[in-house]
């Protein structure tokens, strides 16, 4: 929709002056542009038929970022308020039509979510995700593997093994911190991993990683909190911590992790409640903590009584040995919560993780567990003690890492003809996920629009940043592609930067200006 | 430990005058409580070796519950800075002790904690578990059943065929909304309950009831929310309520479930922002609202433009009949959120129940849910997908009915026998529990204590009350016993509310008052 539409071109250009935005205010600005335009539609002002200014438009007009628009019109239009219309843009209901027959009004729930809702970083990884879904596309974006070519991972054998218990076993409810059976299971197992004196009373069973820092995240942080992250992050983290309101203070990411100066500065400036870290082939940079750092990092968290959360999900999937101890391992005075799952061994889709929390803590975790989900589900705890126990999961690890390793090394072979064209791919010591600088001019969600069309995809690295605004990286899953898919997708992906670049010099040459 | 102990006397009278209680704040009485004796302790006024005032004592002297410092006395445990003592009390440690060797001083995590991590009813709730955990214990006291008599609960079946997929499909990730294929699955089983014109768009799986009140309870409350609910209600729902810092409104209950009138006053008086309902079979009084009054109930919520949340948990578990329709069903202008699950037909263990919302707030909940629990177990989706589709789930629930109106049947045919008492049970015409009224001057509390060295226990009903004030009652649950523990059960709880009303009257004959 542009100026040369002809239906209320006088009313639509003034809609941008009937709205009043206040930056300063703790309201995000698409939740004041959607009260205000619901307002207007509701008290008539803007009637049935009306057609709104596009979403450029009005981003144009008002100053602020297109998708805050479009933020705004997806929760008018799930209000049943307005309806997009291709071609035609996006026009008023009103209010009378939206109730259905007989029933009233409907109920506007997008005014009473309190919740941060929106994501700013949201229709960039809805874009990814449709783009990754074209048919015939080769996908590097995902976040994890495919494990079901392993010979040695048997889960239709323990699945089968945990049903060998009695059906109450798996029917009654069950311990909110888990089955100890289990527990004392992945006691051991850390301990094996240097967590000697680990008392199983301190592992508690999650869904996942994902709840595992939901959970700590809830405990620990107000609105208006800050935690310290590695800038880039895991974006599942970003995503908790900025629905809870915190503070998010991103600390650069160098060969060997998180920067420690950078942490005492921002340790040092203000009210950190939490240190949120992923020590181990970082995601997304493949970086490893060097043991050093991590005891600095520990003094720190000492000198500030600040909590570190070490997200230690890839520390098993180690290409060349075992990865320096983990933090936890170093603790010695209870300043660690420590996450591990079964996720990037087996695939995310059954289920399962684990907690490592100091003593004291773990009454509280405990409750807030309860609170979200009374308890993680029985024949899931089964399984995972099956698989645990009878080492066709150590096994599986064993080959998983030679099969990762192997298809990071093509990959990176493959990556290494593209250094002519000016990227560069970090080389992980284990996990899933090559990071690579892009040439200087080349912006990763160009370079996705571009690669798209052509049949690749991946993860714009601006996704992992906690301002969005560094577009010179993406990431690359080396593990989830199928066989033979690596050399193509990288053909296709070198094609998509010579197309970038050539472009770039067409449009300098277009402007008059010198080429490079 | 009393006024006749030796050490500290002189000093342990003196800490109720070192602290400062504000009553008016909204941090809460055992935190401020615990903040202030750690900085005593931390800033050494309160050496090691010091000997705090007991618990009662200290409640006494501060004018406060007792459990409120128990609840201090804790968290001060937990952080390694006191430690109690059978027979001596409970005494510092200071904090250079409780830091282990060569580690420094230890995270005080109690202090960082910022959710509500102490519920009033813990200690009761607890006391219940502790009692019905004793040797030869008959527990009444349990909130589910036990399925594993059905001769049609073929579990280990549908598990094995949900095996039967390729293993890709159960370790991938999937959908945070659920299974498409389950979604449909359950929209028609709910279109069959009187939902038609259901799209399984708004279906969302969850990992039980207790998840889907979280979700809900999180996105549309914020601390000092009021949110409206039955009186007596849920606990697991007044646990989410209480843990987000909403103000819970108990709307008292009849025959015919929440009184409309006194919610119509509450929803007028201010700004309520839910309405928590429980209609079928309502968890812990067994009543069954009539349609009419659902229909007045949603009248009040479009009025006031306030959210229904309804718990229909036990909706399929009826005796004489189906229920009346849900709200849901009767919901023209999406102000419903519906609520149910397996846990009340298969017992808790397995973990899956399922949200179906209004259109417009599926984002909400998809993105809240994503941050909590990227999504559900897929084996877990698979199986469920099994039970519902092959008809073995309906079998067992035609035969569970059966079952449980039989022992329904049975304790109330017991309990009539303690109707001489002033024992008076509900007749619920469908769920788990039975409701009765004690006589008065008999406290739920106090029959509890009498009843378990009996060897019966039972849920005493002030846990189900918003302001825990009502002790007249308590709840039965008839699901769960083993075959014969009914009737030896009810005897033994018989035989526990003569022996209070014999001390009752001992008592009053001590007092040298007249008898009844």
């Amino acid at each position: 929709m542009g100026a040369n539409n002809e239906a209320n071109q006088a009313n639509w250009m003034e809609v941008p002056l009937l709205l009043e935005l206040d930056r300063a205010s703790r309201v995000p600005l698409y939740r004041q542009i959607y009260r205000q335009l619901a307002a207007l539609i509701l008290g008539g002002q803007l009637p049935e038929g009306f057609r709104l200014p596009s979403e450029r438009e009005l981003a144009r007009r008002l100053g602020v970022n297109r998708t805050t628009v479009v933020a705004a019109y997806q929760e008018l239009s799930a209000d049943g308020l307005v309806e997009g219309h291709v071609g035609r843009g996006t026009i008023v209901i009103g209010r009378r039509r939206a109730g259905r027959a007989g029933g009233g009004p409907p109920l506007l729930w997008s005014g009473l979510v309190q919740a941060r809702l929106h994501v700013p970083w949201g229709p960039l990884l809805q874009r990814v995700g449709t783009l990754s879904a074209r048919p015939g596309v080769i996908s590097f974006a995902s976040g994890i593997l495919d494990p079901t070519q392993s010979p040695h991972l048997k889960l239709e054998q323990a699945v089968v093994r945990a049903l060998s218990r009695p059906a109450w076993q798996l029917l009654e409810d069950s311990p909110t911190e888990g089955w100890q059976e289990l527990r004392e299971e992945i006691a051991r197992r850390l301990a094996g991993r240097g967590c000697d004196k680990l008392s199983a009373r301190c592992v508690l069973i999650v869904s996942g990683s994902q709840q595992g820092i939901y959970l700590v995240a809830q405990l620990l942080l107000r609105p208006g909190d800050a935690v310290l992250v590695e800038n880039p992050t895991y974006l599942g983290a970003l995503e908790v911590f900025y629905r809870l309101g915190a503070r998010i203070i991103g600390i650069p990411v160098d060969a060997e992790g998180m920067q420690v100066e950078a942490a005492q500065r921002a340790l040092a400036g203000g009210q950190v409640r939490l240190i949120y870290v992923n020590p181990n082939y970082h995601n997304p940079t493949g970086t490893t903590m060097p043991t050093e750092r991590r005891l600095r990092l520990l003094e720190l968290a000492r000198r500030y009584q600040v909590p570190i959360l070490e997200d230690d999900l890839y520390g098993e999937l180690s290409f060349e040995g075992a990865p320096p101890p983990s933090i936890r391992a170093l603790d010695q005075g209870g300043y660690v919560v420590y996450l591990g799952g079964l996720s990037p061994l087996l695939g995310p889709g059954l289920r399962l993780g684990w907690l490592v929390v100091p003593r004291a803590l773990v009454p509280a975790v405990v409750a807030m567990r309860k609170s979200i989900d009374l308890h993680h589900s029985n024949l899931l705890q089964a399984v995972a003690l099956e698989l645990l126990r009878d080492g066709s999961l150590d096994a599986h690890i064993r080959w998983l890492r030679h099969a990762c390793a192997a298809r990071r090394d093509e990959m990176l072979a493959e990556l290494s003809r593209l250094q002519p064209l000016g990227l560069q791919a970090g080389v992980p010591g284990g996990g899933l996920h090559i990071w690579c600088s892009l040439p200087e001019g080349c912006a990763d969600q160009e370079l996705l629009e571009e690669a798209a069309p052509l049949g690749v995809t991946f993860m714009p690295g601006q996704l992992f940043f906690v301002d969005g605004s560094s577009q010179g990286f993406i990431r690359l899953n080396f593990a989830a592609p199928g066989p033979g898919q690596i050399p193509e997708g990288v053909r296709r992906l070198g094609e998509a930067l010579r197309a970038l670049q050539a472009k770039a010099v067409g449009a300098e040459e277009q402007a008059g200006r010198p080429l490079i």
